[in-house]
């Protein structure tokens, strides 16, 4: 949970509300209540952004707040293609040394979202829950892989899903067919791998299947700034609504996870995410069968 | 109907068979007889390969042989990404003042498949046939866009369908966003715009639908040459044996196509094309199904 300053060839967003965790818990809100949030701030998060989450179901009863210190900030401006960008300004500030405490209020949890992050905190979590969650998603990013490669192929032995993209797919297996990176990857630990590839959709694979959803082709991308951590929290948010982790329902998940990511690019942060109802949810669902559905039976 | 000479990070063909039209018609000789193929090709063209396509159904009364003349002749040596590649020989030779000339034979086609060469090349097939196809579809490619940009717009005006690749989509409109660059491609002529995106896809566009179609996750592409020539064989050969030209069918071409072009870069050049039999077609068209199936109804 932070705040963004975001350049785009659209426009500047100023600050605003930002953080891989803010994104996951407002997609997969719109599926599941309640959402424990592990997370920390400053001072200057603002209160009403509190309030607006905990109306939505998310709890915070480990969202520390450091009172003298200020929440993590994060510049960035993105090219004419804004499939690039550059980092203008990264400050850390309480992120820098945060090191999570699971209440006893969180503790049972079915279903675990590990937002991108040192992969020292995320091993940290999955070590102080006492029971197993049934499934644990990881997402992680290069920057873990060149400074922290050794803790990342430690959290990876205790976990289900990771969540990655192309590159990083890539850049953690050497290998640049994404189906020979996904068979390494499996060796790994994760029994699933999703590779994610943007605006190209994203890939589901398994040790003998494999799943393509597309991205809906769009005709503007205001800002692309946490349509990842957005996927992640549709994903996570419809697994956990309906306590299915087989393959199938997988599949069905990393669609809601596209829906809710291509909701989030169209406005800038998270104000997409904020607005849209469960029937912008429900027909941006029926875009995504219209867009890849058709009829063999013909051929 | 030419002859290629490909390197790529797997090894060297040496001199085989390629050439748009050949890959063309040995991917639709798999769905429609006879097909009414159209090209030139020097004294140097083999030919046992003349027969394997008049065994295939393909009929050459407009193949013009020049006695005393070279083939086309193309060179080229792949990047280690093999997305990207380098010219290292382009030989014309009959290629470079070919005048087709459609026979009597060849009247009354319903389909017209119009291969990647220049416009004006493309236009006068077009005004030779006396009745209009049900359906023209062309392939052209960025070079034309830079050297016959006036001759290009010309024919798009003469077709139903459009076939080009993302970079040339943007080209030719100046639109990054594929969603409003295919809005004015459908304002130059053509209904229908399929847009090619190599290992990510394929998008098909009308004035109010969108449809997309995976490209099947390899674990190797071993030569991608023929690659988008073959895709088009698929399509035009699922349409003209089904005869239906509805977006509904041209959903079901498309996966066909995308499903000849997997098996396409298995082997350099036609070499995979010629060995595959109906089943391998079957099979692979269902593992597209296994792809991009998902349950919604579960959300």
């Amino acid at each position: 949970m932070a705040f963004d300053e975001i350049e785009t060839p659209f426009g500047k967003s100023g600050r605003i509300i930002g953080g891989a965790a803010t994104y996951i818990a407002y997609a997969a809100s719109n599926f599941v209540k309640p959402i424990q949030q592990v997370s920390v701030i400053g001072n200057d998060f603002p209160q009403e952004e509190l309030d607006s989450l905990q109306q939505r179901g998310v709890r915070l009863d480990a969202v520390e707040q450091v009172p003298d210190r200020k929440s993590f900030f994060w510049a960035g401006k993105y090219h004419l293609d804004m499939n690039s960008r550059d980092t203008l300004v990264t400050e850390l500030n309480v992120l820098g040394d945060f090191k999570p405490v699971i209440p006893e209020s969180y503790q049972g949890a079915e279903f675990l979202m590990l937002g991108n992050l040192a992969p020292s905190v995320q091993i940290s979590v999955i070590k102080q829950l006492k029971t197993r969650p049934k499934m644990i998603v990881l997402d992680t990013m290069n920057f873990w892989m060149d400074i922290a490669l050794d803790e990342l192929k430690e959290v990876l032995t205790m976990i289900d899903v990771l969540l990655i993209n192309d590159s990083e797919a890539r850049q953690l297996t050497g290998e640049f067919s994404l189906v020979k990176a996904a068979k390494k990857v499996l060796t790994m630990g994760p029994k699933y791998l999703i590779i994610k590839k943007g605006e190209h959709g994203a890939l589901l694979f398994n040790n003998k299947e494999v799943f393509f959803a597309p991205a809906l082709p769009l005709e503007e991308v205001f800002d692309p700034t946490g349509a990842g951590d957005t996927f992640a929290g549709g994903f996570i948010g419809h697994i956990a609504k309906t306590k299915d982790i087989s393959f199938n329902n997988m599949k069905t998940a990393i669609i809601v996870g596209s829906a809710m990511a291509s909701f989030c690019v169209e406005k800038f942060g998270t104000q997409r995410l904020v607005e849209i109802t469960k029937e912008d949810i429900d027909t941006r669902l029926n875009e995504f069968v219209q867009l890849v559905n058709f009829d063999i039976a013909l051929v």
